[in-house]
């Protein structure tokens, strides 16, 4: 049995090592254009930031090791095409294309940083996205050469990044085209991000809400700065894109294989696509969301691994639904934790919940504590139903264990009423002795006139 | 209308504030024995370690505050006896006992601290307890003029204390009579919190279980050491009584107030009493637990805090349920976090169920970030039904954040299959790609014969 899996970071290094387990005897190939196989792309901002210096910490399984477990893995290798009605595909290997037979199919082509067009973007040395190995490396040489940087966009990657440089000592502007840092929270959740941000004493770094770059400066080839649109020009040695990402579909679009409303690959539960014997996983397959039913695409790499170790079983023939995701993430950004998890208050009026929502600031431990730090804790919930749909947490590290905490909460679909009875661990130096939580949920009852 | 409640330290402060509110017009009185109000005795082993000076900054409400908002408190007034069929207690104040009418009534009395009979135990100075204000501020004062320090029992205030020690260069011996440190925990995961303490480099420590303490030594009342139940004889300077606590339930058993199998005042989910119009709630009373149904009783300040806003509730005739505990709790000493929620397999086992239970030992994040710590995760199920019955972690911060994701598929009901399509959050900073939880809830879902 031949398995060919297109993509090997994340859900196709998994999906690889998984289906070889179960299916000992098969032909088991990855194909990437990548010059690295299986890594950590979600380590880069701190591989960049210096948290470790080696890169190869990123690596989860060399090619050498898949060798060593019957796995062929084609690095280089592009992909041209894929011919369902004949069971193959073209790769363009080191010299010449080959048609390559699979009996399954796994498309793992994961997602591509979106550049905008901006004038200048491809005449000048030094500006980045962030997404392979290389990437890496190249921004963290660049970065230790640097006083000052630009970043393109807010999202997490972005705000990463920023850590990264504000740490070692690059002076940074970030700017972001629409109203708000970290676009997928709520205004007010992003609003509680900038102001602690804007809060560090003597920070070395600039944040713009509403500005895009028009241009990149430079002479000779090399960077020297950009301009917003609204005409004004900052210095910079340096800038990196951070605009998003977008699934990468066209082997897929090209083979006649469906895609999503969303614009990712079409799978079901079974990580199956609209072809027979082709499966997708990860960052370039569409998810259910678990809260509100609907298809949607959020790349993230704990979904791409899980997807990858699902589409694996069922090419292998054991039966494997994969329900979805809740869009839970965490990031970090200096002095803030940033969580969330199910739906926004923005994302559930557009569904159709009504949604109703609290905001609660409170501390994360009991406040005679020393090092207590502050959460901006925000909880959604259907005011018919009584149901949770999400929460956000932006403050200390404490924000992360608080989304966490309700991730089961929207997996079990609990009311807030049921979510109310919670009994959370409590000692001083972990909470305070109701939990914000447990504050949130109550006056959520009392909006959805339920007791608690 | 006269409420009256007996006891002011947690759930007495927070039913009397309460129903205050709810009832403005009502005379609300708090009479306690003790010489302070309203108070977080869970901060005594912060204070004593100096993690904050100020002993008052454990007060939540003085007696003053409490004048302010209309009720009254009276410190140092033992109440000598309850007199059910005459609505009336008795209170032994300043000077003379005297009769204190009341319409409704709320004991929480509390937990003393169990003094074992040990040779000796009432003829030296520096033997402490820890439960009240003036317990903390003289173990404290003594501490810091002791290099040599014992600690009797292994719970939760003793492993607090003995952080609080060895963080003030007190050489200390901790001596456990059971088998294991932490005895609410499984064996195994006692053992790993055993095993991380004694991990420490120059520890100023040693842990010795099930070792009793025979008899206090010293001379002319001052204590020099004690004698262990092997014989042996240690020097120290102080002593710390930490052998548990016991209901404060003399009051209302001597009023004929139904007295639960567990120890504790039996109440139904209203706080009622057996009595009429006597309620209870705190530390003296019997709670449901969650995941059992059975009563257990264990006392906590966060249960406290919410039985006694449900009491006040409802004597103000605002219909109240509190559901009950999951018996969650978290602690730490030193490089260790404590967690747990739920039942522990000995506890499923004993009530009944069929338990299956998976340990893993994993990193808190990914391995190639800064301070990434270790985990050690027991979860619980049942095999016939697969539901979740509980979880233990042991380890770094992150141990907290596990647990508490855990209470609430407790709450919800979820099988261990349910569970382990949850979606946890995930960044290098924060989480391995795979939660340990989720690796835990996949082995679970083999041994449950369930597919995940």
């Amino acid at each position: 049995m031949d398995i060919v899996i297109i993509g090997g970071v994340a859900s196709g290094a998994k999906a690889a090592a998984k289906v070889k387990r179960l299916l000992p005897h098969a032909n088991v190939k990855i194909y990437t254009d990548d010059t690295h196989v299986s890594y950590s792309s979600c380590g880069l901002p701190y591989y960049i930031q210096g948290n470790f210096n080696d890169y190869t910490a990123l690596l989860v399984r060399s090619p050498e090791e898949f060798k060593a477990s019957g796995i062929d893995v084609f690095l280089n290798s592009k992909v041209e095409k894929i011919l369902p009605e004949q069971n193959d595909i073209l790769v363009l290997g080191q010299d010449k294309s080959e048609l390559v037979h699979y009996d399954k199919l796994i498309i793992a082509t994961g997602a591509s940083p979106i550049c905008p067009k901006i004038a200048g973007i491809d005449d000048f040395e030094n500006i980045f996205t962030v997404r392979k190995i290389e990437d890496g490396i190249k921004i963290r040489e660049k970065m230790l050469k640097s006083k000052n940087a630009v970043i393109i966009g807010g999202g997490y990657i972005g705000i990463e990044l920023l850590e990264a440089f504000s740490r070692n000592g690059v002076y940074t502007r970030l700017f972001e085209k629409s109203p708000q840092i970290m676009p997928a929270l709520d205004l007010e959740m992003s609003e509680a991000v900038k102001k602690r941000l804007n809060s560090i004493e003597n920070k070395n770094f600039e944040l713009y809400t509403d500005v895009m770059i028009s241009e990149f400066l430079g002479k000779d080839g090399i960077l020297t700065g950009v301009k917003t649109s609204d005409g004004k020009e900052f210095y910079c040695e340096m800038a990196v894109i951070c605009a998003g990402v977008k699934p990468n579909i066209e082997l897929a679009h090209n083979a006649g294989i469906k895609i999503g409303d969303t614009g990712a690959i079409w799978v079901n539960k079974l990580m199956r696509t609209s072809a027979e014997n082709i499966f997708a996983c990860g960052d370039c397959a569409e998810k259910t969301h678990i809260v509100s039913g609907k298809k949607v695409w959020i790349p993230l790499g704990s979904t791409a691994n899980k997807e990858g170790r699902c589409a694996a079983m069922n090419v292998a023939g054991v039966y494997c639904e994969f329900e979805g995701v809740l869009g839970s993430m965490v990031t970090r950004c200096l002095n803030t934790t940033i969580a969330m998890t199910g739906l926004t208050e923005k994302e559930a009026q557009e569904i159709g919940f009504k949604p109703v929502s609290v905001i609660v600031n409170k501390y994360d431990k009991v406040a005679y504590m020393p090092d207590t730090g502050e959460i901006t804790l925000k909880v959604v919930a259907d005011k018919i139903t009584g149901l949770l749909l999400g929460a956000q947490a932006v403050g200390s590290i404490g924000a992360d264990k608080r989304v966490n905490t309700v991730t089961s909460g929207l997996i079990g679909h609990l009311t807030v009423e049921e979510f109310s009875k919670n009994d959370l661990t409590y000692s001083p130096a972990y909470s305070p002795t109701i939990d914000p939580l447990l504050n949130a949920m109550q006056i959520l009852c009392n909006k959805t006139a339920r007791s608690c």
